[in-house]
């Protein structure tokens, strides 16, 4: 089985463990069999590996987020990085064109498209080898995913299959309705569109070059940004007449708001948190290093990150965004490929962070026009390079960088680094980054 | 007047903003007329002077506190130390004795005793002055003040009066009734007791000398550990026949729990916090550096300091000890006579620190066993001493102090300080003080 996985943008609704740089499928809040926890990304990665060990996993997100991605699946994982913003049929058509140009799949074959952050179960990527299998055998063009509704969702787009049968034809999608014309369409047998596509590669590969001009996968990349926003719905469903949908009845999670999200939590708590007797239907998700006493609340949710901290009633918590959008959004932490950093101290003219880099791994080599650095080794060892110059570095050695030189720091075993910024204008901006030195 | 102000202990119940080294008086929760927050203590010293500005004020406090109480009051504040913790007679014998013996006072001059912390309005002070020259005219040996009560509460002690004179003598102390009891307490004109004594000097030093044996402050103070805890009401007011009470009809709160406290705040938030509409009766006080959003929150306090957050139902908050008792409690905040320090990083072999000296200021000469240090000047300038050498540092410069080394650091203005600490066995017990060099 071949898996696109949609990996969509950035955030606001799960302020503030989500925010413009981190989107809610990268929250570790789900328990492991083995006590840790695991992002919605983990989770959806590992189910398909168990379901299928063979599958292809290809992830078409932004660039923003690939260092996430390297940093919570491996540095292995392949991704089809949209070069800008240009809805689903671009994205799709690019990753699709990715699998074929350059992983060599065979064009007949049979591709999944799912989005990366549905909250379910094993039996769910059964379903989706069953309509790899469907798109394979080509009764239809399209194969899409139909979810049993539970209640008129207003939420959800429908499908509106032709029969009660397991498998049927499509006679129509819908966008979302009222709550009303929801009912009347599960009376006739609609089903939730859970975003979930099957087709043939050449399928969507022919209507990527009927809609835009381009030879392969290089040359889409490299003209993607010009290329006209259109979403998968309506640039192929509307306007194929030969779709069939399949019914699936297990679980199947939407969780795109601390409501929901925190119904996938198995415990009250995640972090450094005590919930007293008098608390109910309360959660909390503490990813600072500070304890969190919640007494008497009730149907809350308690969300603290290096961001911010949200106390908010759970109904209300849907209405976040318009809040969010109005806060004054420093990034105060971050997941990188090497490792990731939380801002510690912020001041009109310095700014200081814990830099974590995994064993092996190594930051840009470097360089800031407007501030100096401190580098105070804590723990770890590792190689530092200032201006060429390589040195061996472990906890408790101190390197000083003035502005303009370039620099990078290599970790032999897991490296923590306070980093001391100081000057007037110290901004994420201010970076020239350079060829790696030569023997790294 | 002179007044000694009881600073009483640490405090769990406003958990947390107050801790172990930081008790209720030092949060500055209070708004000022020109926008600032001033703390309990502030607050009172601030009135005093405003109703006589010729008082003598003296603080009678653990040694714990002086720091805080330095850093708010300002360095000159008179400060009768208690060597332990000795209950309220032999504190209040030790700081009278230090108005005799150390001030000067005569001993036949009126000295009013009251906690450090109601929230009261200026009219509690004059009626402080009229209890002073109560004390003076010497028609009792012992003059208290009885706050008419409110509602028959359980909290406090009572005094019933022989009579509803403004003036009265006193029947006899009650301790904490039962709600039942209290009622009729009040029914027969009893009042609050709100720990408000008056006396001449030569009455407690006299009571002071038969129950204790010691000379004059010095010898009271270096014997102060051997002397018998005893509270001043066992000691001499259940003992004391001529007592009088003058009645207080003002404002008088009692500021010991989080439900109480918020009564006092003039807005719903102090800090970096947004409430939403649908917010009601909901008090945020925010010391970190961070957002706080709340949505539909409703009769609750949220705190949030270094120490922790809690998000709490008003009513709820007053049980809150055995669970602040329970927790871990790291110092992460605390201010200090020459600035406050905040800690950034707690890691197994470092904890790196924010350090914030006062213009002028510089904190101990001292060494460390078991760690290395690293100073990281971010703002400000001034100078640094390690092992005698003299230096002069502003932001940019990096000091490294080897475990051994003796050192300290001097704001020329104020200086900002990113410490890195560095070791096995980093505790704030692992210092040795040393005498100033020479010309500090």
């Amino acid at each position: 089985m071949h898996i696109i996985l949609l990996s969509g943008g950035s955030g606001q609704r799960l302020w503030p463990l989500s925010n413009n740089v981190r989107s809610k499928q990268f929250i570790k809040i789900f328990k492991k069999e083995d006590g840790t926890y695991e992002s919605m990304v983990q989770r959806v990665y590992r189910q398909i590996r168990a379901v299928d060990a063979d599958a292809t996993v290809t992830i078409a997100t932004s660039k923003s987020q690939i260092s996430a991605l390297c940093n919570q699946l491996g540095s292995d994982v392949a991704i089809s990085p949209e070069p800008a913003r240009r809805d689903t049929f671009p994205a799709i058509s690019l990753a699709v064109s990715y699998l074929v140009d350059v992983q060599g799949v065979d064009r007949n074959e049979p591709v999944v498209v799912c989005p990366v952050d549905p909250y379910v179960n094993e039996d769910y990527f059964e379903a989706l080898r069953n309509l790899s299998d469907l798109a394979a055998a080509g009764a239809a063009n399209l194969s899409v995913m139909g979810i049993e509704p539970t209640y008129p969702s207003e939420k959800y787009g429908y499908v509106i299959p032709r029969s009660k049968d397991q498998v049927a034809e499509v006679e129509t999608f819908r966008e979302k309705p009222d709550a009303k014309t929801a009912a009347e369409y599960i009376a006739r047998g609609a089903l939730w569109n859970a975003g979930v596509f099957a087709f043939k590669a050449s399928y969507v590969l022919d209507k990527a070059h009927e809609l835009m001009n381009f030879t392969d996968y290089d040359d889409l990349a490299a003209k993607y940004e010009t290329v006209k926003k259109i979403s998968f719905d309506y640039a192929v469903c509307e306007k194929e007449p030969k779709i069939q949908v399949m019914r699936f009845a297990g679980q199947w999670k939407d969780m795109g708001t601390w409501n929901t999200l925190t119904e996938a939590m198995e415990e009250p708590a995640i972090g450094n948190a005590v919930l007293n007797d008098t608390c109910s239907n309360t959660n909390v998700v503490n990813e600072l290093n500070l304890p969190i006493l919640c007494m008497g609340c009730r149907d809350m949710v308690i969300a603290a990150s290096p961001e911010g901290i949200l106390v908010s009633d759970k109904n209300q918590s849907s209405y976040i965004k318009p809040y969010v959008e109005q806060m004054d959004q420093q990034v105060m932490f971050a997941e990188k490929s090497w490792g990731s950093f939380t801002v510690l101290d912020v001041e009109n003219e310095s700014l200081t962070i814990l830099v974590t880099l995994k064993p092996g791994h190594h930051m840009n080599y470097h360089s800031h026009e407007h501030r100096d650095e401190v580098w105070n080794i804590i723990s770890g060892s590792g190689r530092t390079i200032v201006d060429g110059m390589e040195q061996k570095v472990h906890a408790g050695d101190v390197i000083t960088m003035q502005a303009g030189c370039r620099h990078m720091i290599l970790a032999d075993t897991e490296l923590r680094v306070i980093e001391v910024q100081l000057g007037r204008d110290i901004s994420v901006h201010d970076k020239k980054k350079y060829a790696l030195p030569a023997g790294i």
